[in-house]
């Protein structure tokens, strides 16, 4: 979409006159028809303006998500790029702009209301690469190649544009806006930087509702958390000779049985409940019983119950083949042991489809032409959905203009048109969601 | 044991005079009681000339030791070794020298009778050690420490010992003698250089008897082959995302089921039988459902029968297995398949306590004040045993002077006495069986 301005059908002094009566009713209205309030920002001149600076400075957020591509960010190692994103977040005119002590980085647009409330919009610094990969970006036409490209990097770049553009249009929105670049939302991580932003931050009991700007496509909202538990679980024994000290216990033996009960375990359809062994490992030679044995599980459900449930039949087998492995073997060097170390917790959660953010991206996405496409998915959102938070993913590129995310020849299409108007389609969620005035 | 030549009965006029007599009689001389043989060995100028060499060269013997350790000989690459080997072989004047197409090294001396047979008296050329493997020969006082040094290193340089030794002091010897370097006596060898002597070599169907010069002490006699089958068992599936792919079958699942059955397998202690899983592997992230899982399974036993059962079992549990997995989950998008590769085959076999060779082994053990310790391992003599060759892996080395086998700091002590005693036992062994007259 090319932005241009069309007529808007208040005049500054109406607007003035009707003011008041606007603001008294604005709660109400936003929660009656998020489809008008949507139609409401989008022929608002302001947000005109700001879609006007979208489009102008398409060239310069493509620089921004080119530069910030370039600084690595892999797990647990985003500090690099934190420090220039927190440079960039204060050279658009953020406030309080900070790096907190998970490594998240945090700029404040004030609103108008001032209770004290802020309405999170975020992108994720870190890359699924670890330390050492070419995170050179390489342009073919209006593709660019790099590693984390569209998965997040871009989409911090166009969290600068749109605080630019809201600059530019004189845009006032009745929350304050917490801009915020996480750490940890990739596997390892564990969403540690959103974790840590709702259980410890400074902001921690004072968001009303969440956003995080991901690589997807506009049209995709992700408004369901599927919670993921996983585990490494080791059991350790005595090892020794294969021949001369057979009948020994062997970890090997109390894992398979673990591995083989876990995999009766009954699960529902719906609430989509699953689970999966992803990796194995142990031992030294085949001529050896070995001291241990791992297997690394992963759990996930759309249901915190049904989590629970899986999480805890799964350590009851793992301990139970552990003593069975004790039984039916010697334990005269030592008996197994099993460890089970929680290596992934993502809490699930969902913010329900009547929910006003989720009427309100409906309607935006519709508004510009898109099909909506709501799904379930682990990010960010995760964490706000667990807590009841109102919390969505969106997206921010066109339709089917990235692809190969998590992979060395991820690629993002910043061809102008298409590009601005899913940024301005994704603005526009923002500031009716955060009450644009 | 210094060697110093003693009395010896009989005169050669006598000896001229009865031979006759005493080749008719040899047959059941020598069933009938070894320890006379040894005994008449032992005694004889010849033996003890043969000895004094062994005496004379024992630093030779030392130098060559050095020599042969320091060129590396990894599993399938003992070429260089070999070449070496056989140098030496023809050096010390044994005709025929050869290396096979397997790798032996080969080298004969012919006895009185030439019936066509021989009994082969061997050790091995491989290490376990891999290439890149530092085998410098480090001396402290009378140890030598490298890789390699005592398994089976040393045992070459006492084979070419024992062929100067014989022809220094004139002996003559009813059998003809093959003295063989072996190839792939180590693990991962698999028998290999031995397999083919038995199955495929110029001499397969000539082999009357066989001794492998091993690394242990003199008193301990090998006269069981424990027999071994190793398999890597692999599953294999379509592999998926661990949520989204969830009710897909998992090949870690079917192994899982594979090893709980494996370890419920009852095995009778005699004869001993075992099994274990030493080495799991497989997948490459905990989100996903792996294409592959793999298990190495280590099966052994004094009985061919029993260790035919195992495996027998073996592969029917692991072909259910993947059965029951393709019921339980779903093959919408392949079926998980189950592949049985054999890594290791060591025939089982044994050389009955009472065959002659055993009783000759016991008898000069013990005329050299050692206590003879009988017992089953797995060495090159499996292959004959399991064909039912007489056959012995005997030692050459002092009892208790050398150490840390298949270990870095792999030691053996070559002070003299001690050393040039064992040696000169292990050659009335060979002498003895090989009718030495």
């Amino acid at each position: 979409m090319k932005s241009s301005c069309s007529s808007f059908p208040l005049s500054a002094l109406s607007l003035t006159l009707a003011s008041a009566v606007l603001m008294a009713s604005a709660a109400q209205a936003q929660t009656a028809d998020p489809a008008a309030q949507v139609q409401r920002v989008l022929a608002s001149p302001a947000f005109k303006s700001a879609a006007a600076t979208l489009d102008k400075e398409h060239g310069r957020i493509v620089e921004d998500a080119i530069k910030l591509t370039e600084i690595p960010a892999p797990p647990f190692a985003e500090k690099e790029r934190a420090e220039e994103f927190a440079k960039m977040l204060k050279a658009v005119g953020l406030s309080d702009v900070q790096i907190d002590p998970e490594g998240n980085v945090l700029g404040l647009r004030k609103g108008t209301r001032g209770d004290g409330k802020v309405v999170v919009v975020s992108a994720h610094l870190d890359t699924v690469f670890p330390a050492g990969t070419d995170v050179k970006v390489k342009r073919q036409g209006t593709k660019l190649y790099a590693p984390g490209i569209g998965d997040d990097s871009t989409s911090l770049a166009v969290l600068l544009g749109f605080v630019r553009a809201m600059k530019a249009a004189g845009v006032n929105t009745r929350d304050d806006i917490l801009f915020v670049g996480t750490v940890g939302e990739e596997g390892p991580g564990d969403l540690r930087g959103v974790r840590y932003l709702f259980t410890k931050g400074a902001y921690k009991d004072k968001i009303k509702s969440f956003f995080s700007v991901e690589s997807g496509d506009i049209n995709r909202v992700t408004h369901g958390g599927v919670g993921s538990k996983r585990y490494r679980i080791t059991f350790n024994g005595p090892g020794g000779h294969s021949y001369s000290a057979f009948g020994a216990v062997n970890p090997m033996f109390a894992q398979a049985q673990a591995a083989a009960e876990l995999s009766r375990i009954q699960v529902p359809t719906t609430p989509k409940t699953t689970y999966s062994i992803g990796l194995i490992g142990g031992g030294t030679s085949v001529n050896s019983i070995p001291v241990s044995s791992w297997m690394e599980v992963d759990m996930r459900s759309e249901s915190v119950d049904e989590l629970k449930r899986v999480e805890d039949r799964l350590l009851k087998i793992v301990q139970d083949a552990a003593d069975g492995e004790n039984f039916a073997r010697s334990t005269k060097d030592a008996k197994i042991t099993v460890e089970a170390k929680l290596i992934g917790d993502r809490p699930a959660g969902s913010t329900d489809m009547n929910a006003e953010i989720v009427q309100i991206a409906k309607s935006a996405i519709e508004a510009a032409g898109y099909k909506p496409n709501f799904n379930w998915s682990s990010t960010d959102s995760n964490m706000p959905m667990n807590l009841g938070i109102p919390a969505l993913t969106i997206g921010r590129g066109d339709v089917g203009k990235s692809g190969r995310s998590h992979s060395l020849d991820e690629w993002t299409d910043v061809e102008k048109g298409p590009m601005v108007k899913a940024m301005t389609t994704s603005l526009s969620i923002v500031l009716t969601a955060t009450g644009m005035e």
